[in-house]
């Protein structure tokens, strides 16, 4: 169900040819309200695909009829034209739902570069081929259709007293070929402010999608947006709604985690006894980031060398020589030297737990990455992506 | 000839059986003076290995006499044992060197953790025969055994009128499997202070050995040595010194980068038109550590949308809609939109020149970087190292 898992939602998604495949390529997800707040956040590149540009301007009343999204192109570093593509679709889809086009935000995924006149005209027909297939039961079939090197949909459902959190997502983090973007729509029939809105979000984002990092890539068209119907009638407080908004986060940034293309690893990197929650940040980034350290979980090597050394690269608050580091449980280097043997290690099973105690403070964090992979490169590589 | 080239230097290279393969894996280089004058460049990393931590100290008044260096264990993460294992190890050779253990740096390469009893008890005993083995022709036998998987010695020579520069290296940037180190070890006998070794070394590594960033993976053994003999009586212009040194240094580099295990093009990033060096360097650092670009020149595709995504994570001055890209002298991208097609582009040879323009400014700086490969992953993840 997805994003018409709570009330006052209606989803398409339709086929169009943007995709070589024939499969569904473009969704509309639309609020029938009878709110119809919205908060969004996106790709911190300055490099902003055409959308972004676009969909930054729609969010600054927090008003959000209706969200188009399309697999198949990027629009990005398309020009004016490309940017025209986006208000034009913004505007058919208005014209269609009878609303501003000021109130339609616009997301694409695909090559950057690619924005012609034959994408232009096939997302124009996917608009209106979806509009038309608009339905509370289409949250499925929009959940397909902006997927593109995804091997499924990614989908989440969370629901409280009356009132529910739905969404779905595509992208493999930033890993997959073609600079995958990830795309996230979450809708809700609580009733919360625009100020709850946009705080909530931001605050399950932060501790969710924000810390997957995949492959270090940031792409030119994330997006996450927030619709908020009301239908429910129901104003939960605050704090139980950023919780329920984080659960659906963290679920969806797991199902991203788990399909990442070309990874056989999922690792989370746990960081504790840190001096800030920034410091822990910074320091299971540096780990994820590191070429050396993923490829070594790629070859079942607990090689705590790598991790320390990666660590090393930071300004974290922490002594090298006062450092733990624990693979799958066992604890492999204490203090900053050798501790239990390598192998006592199991790294066959998918999913890889590295913690890290800098033991200065108390403050944590986890950081989801991958490994770095045979596939990946192959992914990465083969094709013009 | 390398370390041996200029005037006042001895050198040896032995085998110990530090190394499994039986190969020559302890080196040392005297310095007979006059001078002994000295300087040297570290490692940034904060974990730090114990030669490091040992040769800071030596090298504080600017005087080595000696350098030892080891591949087959990095003496890192070792603890106080480790620590005394490389005091013990410039002890041995002060011994029989009839000089200060204060004065002998010591330089290690190889997998951290490794540091135990009886890598001790080798170490030692290649000193000791490698100071036996001491000659004028001996530069050859050192950079042979500071090699690990370097498939080739690296070494470099700039005569001047009456002086001259050597140099020898190993490493393949910080690219190769286990944490590859970089050694570097330079001989002058050009007369020169100790103020002025310091800087045009920190000049000549700067523009050099700091820009080749193979995986973006730092070292906890990294050291650039200069020793001095003055054995030549001639006392050269800084600038004359410098230009030879980041020669030698850049030729070093060059063959680091053209050795970088797995890899199969050496990249060079040239950005033009950034508003400052630091900018520059800033650009070229983030698409060189830019893994979906890497993967992409592997498979010979010019995409410059990675690019223009790398440069977008950077703070630096330009707007992401007036830069433009070219691949091997093909413009194919103009002020932020494709330019000339892909298919204009070869990218068969292993020379990949990729050009930036940022069009704001006069600045510019070169990254050298290579691709990311299978072999890359499979070196690094298939040995336990």
């Amino acid at each position: 169900m997805s994003v018409t898992a709570a009330q006052g939602f209606e989803a398409a998604g339709v086929a169009v040819g943007l995709k070589s495949t024939g499969k569904p390529d473009v969704a509309v997800v639309v609020n029938r309200g009878p709110s119809q707040v919205a908060a969004a956040v996106f790709t911190t590149n300055r490099a902003k695909a055409n959308p972004i540009l676009w969909s930054e301007q729609v969010i600054s009343d927090s008003t959000v009829t209706a969200v188009v999204l399309n697999s198949g192109g990027a629009n990005c570093f398309t020009g004016s034209f490309g940017f025209q593509t986006t208000h034009q679709t913004a505007e058919r889809a208005a014209e269609l739902l009878g609303t501003s086009a000021g109130d339609v935000v616009v997301c694409s995924t695909g090559l950057i570069g690619t924005g012609d006149e034959t994408f232009r005209a096939k997302v124009l027909r996917g608009v209106e081929e979806a509009v038309a297939a608009l339905s509370s039961e289409g949250g499925d079939d929009a959940a397909h259709a902006i997927m593109t090197t995804d091997s499924k949909p990614k989908r989440s459902i969370v629901r409280r007293d009356g009132w529910t959190v739905g969404g779905m997502a595509k992208g493999a983090g930033m890993l997959a070929p073609g600079l995958a973007t990830m795309l996230v729509v979450i809708t809700t029939d609580a009733d919360i402010s625009a100020e709850m809105a946009d705080r909530s979000l931001r605050e399950a984002t932060r501790v969710t999608f924000d810390r997957l990092d995949s492959d270090g890539c940031m792409s030119t068209n994330d997006q996450v947006t927030l619709l908020v119907s009301a239908a429910s009638g129901i104003a939960p407080e605050p704090a139980a709604f950023t919780e329920a908004l984080t659960e659906v986060c963290a679920d969806l940034a797991r199902q991203l985690q788990g399909d990442a293309e070309g990874a056989s690893h999922d690792i989370s990197i746990r960081v504790v006894g840190a001096a800030t929650e920034e410091d822990a940040v910074t320091v299971g980034r540096s780990v994820a980031r590191n070429n050396l350290f993923k490829a070594a979980i790629f070859g079942n090597d607990p090689n705590w060398g790598r991790v320390l050394a990666a660590i090393g690269t930071t300004d974290a608050a922490f002594d090298p020589y006062d450092v733990d580091v624990s693979f799958n449980g066992v604890r492999v280097c204490h203090a900053g030297g050798p501790d239990r043997p390598r192998e006592d290690v199991d790294l066959t099973p998918r999913a890889t737990d590295i913690l890290i105690d800098l033991r200065v403070g108390d403050a944590a964090a986890t950081i989801l990455t991958n490994d770095l992979t045979h596939e990946y490169v192959h992914e990465n590589s083969a094709y013009s992506s």
